[in-house]
């Protein structure tokens, strides 16, 4: 089996631990291990029984949801069939300029949608930002707020002149609801007065719904209009829909969330600094990059075949390769396991 | 509320006939009455408590089901999210062409996925298929079997001459697990003769799942690597690909609906060509194309209001515009109630 490139490939896995996929302890996905929310798993039981009709097209109610959510127009909100659908058509608008300039390291993802269109990709490093990224007229820019696999949360302040200097900005926001709302960096409230402004969102990490698939995007209504020309008629699921409706909603759900994350993550940055051979980052999203002075595939793997725990190497981010590794914060108590594991290597 | 160009908009239905989308009976999207299978719920049930995990990029398990139902190789096969999602790769390939052909009247969503990628769209008329179509070297063609919206069936020696002639074929076989076996004229078992060969199947039909979303294609191995490259990673979701290994394997749902079906259609035929204004067509499909001589969309507006029936007007055919409409063949008992519906008018 192909070594996977993105975290949570069970199936691979499952082969080499020698077990099956469901007693893998996977920190290689950054997901929620709170979720999924209680009302996520009651509409989904409850659309089970409209699923021989098509979905909505226009996504009324749950594009009303979101945009009362973030205070925005519902006419500005586009739900896409995971964020990566979503990243497609920003990819095939940005492949229309001279040059994208993506981050490196950065989600492999992007570099994936804009190949797929030709798109002229230039990588830039993180410390280039917000200065020193040169621009011509006609480039667009995808930034990652807070960055994956780094952690790393760039202000509002930071962001702004960027979006007046390129030609087209995709922020991906997939991680930002991990953070309080009193520390967001949002730009979602700028989406009006910018025409080349577009937010990317994901429902799937915060409430850990992967397998659901969902994700949206804000952005001015005409770029809306014109996506929803491009793609198909009813890219999310009925389930999915209806799912992100009922978690959008969930205050309690989103507050048990920053409740836990917050001094979980500490405590686990502490635990890991204590270990000789690993230098954990301080990040700001719900996962945590470690530079290890042993080669991170070969701690991989022994962590699988010993303890059936899945760690996120980082071979696809060539800049950081061998020397590094990603791990989502999970229970305090699984948590503990890995840290365990980690002492006993 | 915009009218929609496609059947199955139940939120644009129950706005005219004022009452909640589940107490509308859908004449207009073709979907299987009897259905979906009790296999697929059960699938999907058991899949609720997978969610939190990503979907298996390589589908393994989904593609290896339906690779079996067809005899052919799992790496001849790609699953989607609904046939839309791989008409869209086929559009990115096919744009690359001097000029696409697709059936007038036909599907408007090939329109759609063509136009994305500024494809050149040349519409040709069903009587000339299959000789009277001039090609040059780099044409491609859409070919629609049965066809949507007249139920048309080409049998495999016409479309094989024009495997030979066009650069690109793409076979929509959407609805042609309606056709018992014995009477089906599939081109899957030529896909490894012929590296221009596309299939696109639906599962959301047959197994009347189109709020779950789920096709696949049917063709060369080098050709599923080029798309799995281009398009996310995981576009189907986790329930879908469950339902689909499930319905895919279920025998008796397969032979049950082609009881069904068989008669009911004949029975629903002759009953419409009883009617003074109304000549219907022969289909082989789960459909009925019928002639009006009182305009469709007014037939359309009045069977909603006052029985809250939908039926498919035919506007966005524009050969065919106000003196056609489409229903789906339901059960005996739901058709009776059109027919008394259509009596009245």
């Amino acid at each position: 089996m192909k070594k996977p490139t993105h975290g949570g490939n069970l199936a691979w896995a499952a082969a080499i631990a020698n077990c099956p996929a469901s007693a893998i302890l996977d920190f290689s996905a950054s997901i929620n291990p709170l979720g999924p929310p209680e009302e996520a798993i009651a509409s989904i039981y409850q659309g089970i029984s409209q699923l021989s009709q098509y979905p909505d097209p226009n996504y009324t109610q749950f594009r009303a949801s979101i945009a009362a959510y973030h205070h925005c127009q519902p006419d500005s909100v586009l739900p896409g069939n995971g964020a990566a659908e979503l990243l497609t058509w920003a990819a095939w608008e940005l492949s229309q300029l001279e040059v994208t300039w993506i981050p490196n390291p950065g989600f492999a993802d992007y570099q994936r949608a804009l190949q797929t269109f030709s798109a002229s990709i230039r990588p830039y490093s993180l410390n280039l930002l917000p200065e020193g990224l040169k621009t011509a007229k006609k480039a667009g820019l995808i930034l990652n707020n807070p960055h994956n696999p780094t952690g790393k949360l760039w202000p509002v302040t930071d962001i702004l002149p960027m979006v007046e200097k390129f030609a087209l900005v995709l922020i991906d926001e997939a991680f930002m609801d991990f953070l309080p709302p009193s520390q967001q960096q949002s730009l979602i409230s700028f989406v009006p007065q910018f025409d080349n402004l577009i937010i990317l969102r994901s429902l799937t990490k915060f409430y850990s719904l992967p397998g659901l698939r969902l994700g949206y995007v804000i952005t001015q209504p005409e770029r809306i209009k014109r996506w929803q020309k491009w793609r198909d008629p009813w890219s999310v699921n009925i389930l999915a829909a209806l799912a992100g409706e009922a978690v959008i909603k969930d205050r309690e759900f989103q507050q048990k969330t920053w409740d836990w994350l917050i001094p979980t993550r500490e405590n686990l940055y502490q635990q890991l600094a204590l270990l000789p051979y690993l230098k954990p980052q301080r990040g700001r999203a719900n996962f945590l990059l470690i530079e290890t002075a042993k080669p991170s595939s070969q701690l991989q793997l022994e962590l699988l075949k010993k303890d059936r725990i899945l760690i996120r190497d980082c071979l696809s981010f060539p800049l950081l390769g061998d020397r590094f590794f990603r791990i989502a914060v999970r229970t305090s108590e699984e948590n503990q396991t890995l840290i365990n594991a980690l002492k006993r290597i």
